[in-house]
């Protein structure tokens, strides 16, 4: 996992994989910390003064054409190779009943949780494709070339994670569909020698996950630190899996 | 079944289920036909020249106006009674491969096949409720109070039926999140004695199933009178559940 690239890197979950990669005994090459907002990223340019490695990049995932600058950015700055591993992170949620659900939170909230990967991975997909030609190796990984979409339990339509802390139709829609987006990518993606996983980080103390005035009941750190070896470890069985933190399987 | 609403009614399965309704044995006191262009619905309009419990009402599923005009009328017209079955047929597909899937696609499709039937749902709630007062039943079934969103296996993220006909990525994703809605409804209405089922009409012979120049394997007639058998039998056995139009369950 020498190049990657990580969306809503400016907290929460991808601001510590970000630090948490960083801190590994091999660091990544290069590292780009993408976000809507740079110059309000303070924690990420505090990083970056540390590491001459991460790269922070303006994506605003809802915004093709910030997408489509953020690809040609990226793809300058790796100077003919490709990328490794694209982890789409960034997420929202609207704190609603199913009886006070609106058209415009199922919209906002499906075009980042869900169409914001799918164009993102479509963008960064030849450079995902340069990874595959540059590696001698067999099988899928997360070394070789994967997107990894973050998806959460609370969209598996068996499990419904947490129901009785927040129905968040919107968001749990928007993730049942990131799901089937990921299977999808999965099937047209493994040919090509790309991993697709959606991936629960588990639930985790960051703005989202104390939403509602719960505290979440595990710390980012030891979600991500178990998130981060869970990546090292998968393979081509997996690809088109939803699985957690810990690399267990979920049910859809 | 003696208060039906069908969404989409004016062609396709939609057009089919009201005809079916219609000739039973026992027909229903109303039949709420809707679709967003009434004067344009020849079909129907014979239909209901034939057939004076046939109501032809406008709605279209993306103009949350439209609904709540729909759910007055229909209120207006139902006289103090309630409604039994809402179906929530209307639906649309963007034929495309995961690379050529837009951000418009995925949003026009999504207001459409999810957020319309949750929408719908909403405004129709006071009517369904009543239904559950005037009614002696026990449990739950389709003569009480029921809403039937008509999703697809194509939409089911275990099976993603037919991958090698069309990709239809905005179409899948669309539909595994309109079965997300159907599990929250069923446990947000179960309570209120309302059954909520995920249905999958076939793969049946109209201008969505024959997309791409195939000919889809069922006549719509067959799949409609599978359905309308099946809608019969349903039970709280099965609310928050994905079946097929044989009453078979699918995986998510
Ligand atoms: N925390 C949990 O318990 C939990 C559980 C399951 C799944 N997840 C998933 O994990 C991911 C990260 O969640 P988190 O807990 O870290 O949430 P968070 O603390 O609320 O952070 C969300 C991140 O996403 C970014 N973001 C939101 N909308 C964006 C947009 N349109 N363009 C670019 N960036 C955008 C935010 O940037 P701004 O600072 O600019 O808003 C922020 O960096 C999400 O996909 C979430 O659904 C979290
Ligand atoms: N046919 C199959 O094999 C199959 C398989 C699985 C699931 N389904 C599902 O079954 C349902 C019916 O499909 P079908 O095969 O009958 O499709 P169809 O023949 O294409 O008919 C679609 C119907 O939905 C209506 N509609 C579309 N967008 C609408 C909107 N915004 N407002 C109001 N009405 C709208 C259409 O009205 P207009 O005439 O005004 O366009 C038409 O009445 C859909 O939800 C579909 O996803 C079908």
């Amino acid at each position: 996992m020498r190049l990657i690239l990580v969306t809503g890197a400016n907290r929460g979950i991808g601001f510590e994989l970000v630090k948490q990669f960083l801190e590994r005994s091999n660091p990544p090459e290069k590292i780009f910390a993408t976000c809507r907002n740079p110059d309000g990223a303070q924690e990420l340019k505090n990083l970056a003064s540390r590491h001459p490695n991460l790269v922070i990049v303006q994506l605003e995932v809802t915004d093709p054409v910030s997408i489509k600058a953020a690809a040609a950015r990226v793809e300058g700055l790796l100077k003919g190779s490709g990328l490794h591993l694209l982890i789409n992170n960034a997420g929202i949620v609207k704190k609603t009943t199913l009886e006070a659900e609106t058209p415009e939170y199922m919209s906002q909230v499906y075009a980042t949780n869900t169409t914001g990967p799918l164009v993102i991975s479509q963008a960064f997909l030849p450079l995902l494709k340069k990874a595959v030609q540059e590696s001698a190796q067999k099988g899928l990984s997360c070394s070789k070339a994967a997107i990894i979409n973050m998806s959460s339990e609370a969209g598996s339509i068996k499990n419904v994670l947490a129901w009785e802390f927040g129905q968040v139709v919107s968001y749990r829609c928007s993730k049942a569909a990131l799901n089937m987006l990921t299977k999808c990518q999965s099937l047209a993606y493994r040919e090509l020698g790309i991993l697709c996983i959606a991936l629960h980080p588990g639930w985790l103390q960051t703005t989202m996950g104390n939403t509602g005035g719960y505290q979440a009941p595990m710390t980012v750190d030891e979600g991500v630190r178990g998130i981060i070896n869970t990546l090292s470890k998968l393979s081509e069985k997996e690809t088109g899996a939803f699985i957690n933190w810990e690399g267990n399987l979920l049910p859809w």
